[in-house]
């Protein structure tokens, strides 16, 4: 059985975390404030960079039960010995991850739209739906979807689902309350001067 | 014995060609002009557009002999069943990339000064020396460093050399002066009207 906790998913990102020490530094703050589970999110690093950052935060996290996700990129996923993947829409197919990565990766899919979940296959484990609030640290995120497109979706999915998106202490229980199984913060924690405290804060916010 | 020809390497441009049908186009000419290698180079597309080029690619090659490699990504080169990899100094490390695709990929990386041979390792096959002459398609190129640079590169280097960099009919056989095995082109022949004729006219030129 694949054992991952969506509660309070952390996104590191690249351009709050400016080096690979610095998302070690944030990640065990946050773990200690309460994160479940880590994604890498560095698309504007070359991928050399982004294997460092993944092997040292693999290490990092040793002993703590917080899995470590890698964004779009199978092969750093296995190089560092990560415990999975994540892949949006237009990256490489969940099922061709799950060939590569094997049964026990944990491989979540992005979701922004009932259409979106067609593309939904055997081979993911949760979903990523999102934007729920609108968001800067997302480039290429689609217009924000609101509470009531998180629901509609958690209503026609059969996985678990974590919410994405401008999620923070102020909103996260609204995404819960939709029926979320967790949420996934990217600069409420990253951009934050305490990413401890912050991550407490947001997981208490969300789960009372 | 590992098989691999660097006389006319053919490198698929994603702004000169801006679709995988484009690309496949350009590819089946080239090899008709002589091209030898075929690298897709696409950094600005999402992966499941480059995995959809690469699949058509590694297809129209069937039966032609020419090798396809995929630029950075060892995951599309392994999900395509690609011929080999491609990588820069700021991408995967060569080992890494050999570990995962076996013995009989073909594994070529770049190099702009002697110090960078340093990074090279027994898991490389080929060197792609440049930039030669100053270029547009590659922005993160790094300053021309001419046939000289060039020649002093390859005097050290124990591995076949694929010349690049601004590289057209009127300066290619400067570079198989230099001591190059090969040249590697980009816009010559996929920003041409007529990618056999190029291809063929590069060819002559570079090797009389």
């Amino acid at each position: 059985m694949k054992n991952f906790d969506l509660s309070l998913y952390l996104v590191l990102d690249a351009n709050l975390c400016p080096s690979p020490q610095d998302m070690v530094r944030v990640t065990l703050e946050a773990v200690k404030g309460g994160c479940t589970l880590v994604q890498l999110r560095a698309p504007e690093w070359k991928k050399k960079k982004q294997l460092e950052a993944a092997l040292l935060l693999k290490q990092a996290l040793v002993g703590t039960g917080v899995p470590l996700l890698i964004d779009d990129h199978v092969d750093i996923t296995l190089i560092a010995k990560a415990d999975g993947v994540h892949v949006g829409q237009e990256d490489l197919p969940p099922n061709e991850a799950r060939d590569i990565l094997g049964p026990d990766a944990i491989i979540g899919l992005s979701v922004g739209s009932l259409l979106e979940l067609n593309s939904v296959t055997d081979a993911v484990d949760y979903l990523g739906v999102g934007p729920v609030f609108s968001t800067k640290t997302k480039k290429d995120a689609g217009l924000a979807i609101g509470t009531d497109g998180l629901g509609s979706i958690v209503r026609k999915a059969t996985l678990p689902v974590v919410a994405i998106g401008g999620i923070n202490a102020t909103n996260a229980s609204s995404c819960i309350s939709a029926g979320a199984n967790g949420v996934a913060v990217v600069s409420a924690i990253c951009g934050s001067d305490d990413p401890q405290k912050a991550s407490r804060t947001i997981y208490k916010a969300a789960f009372g």
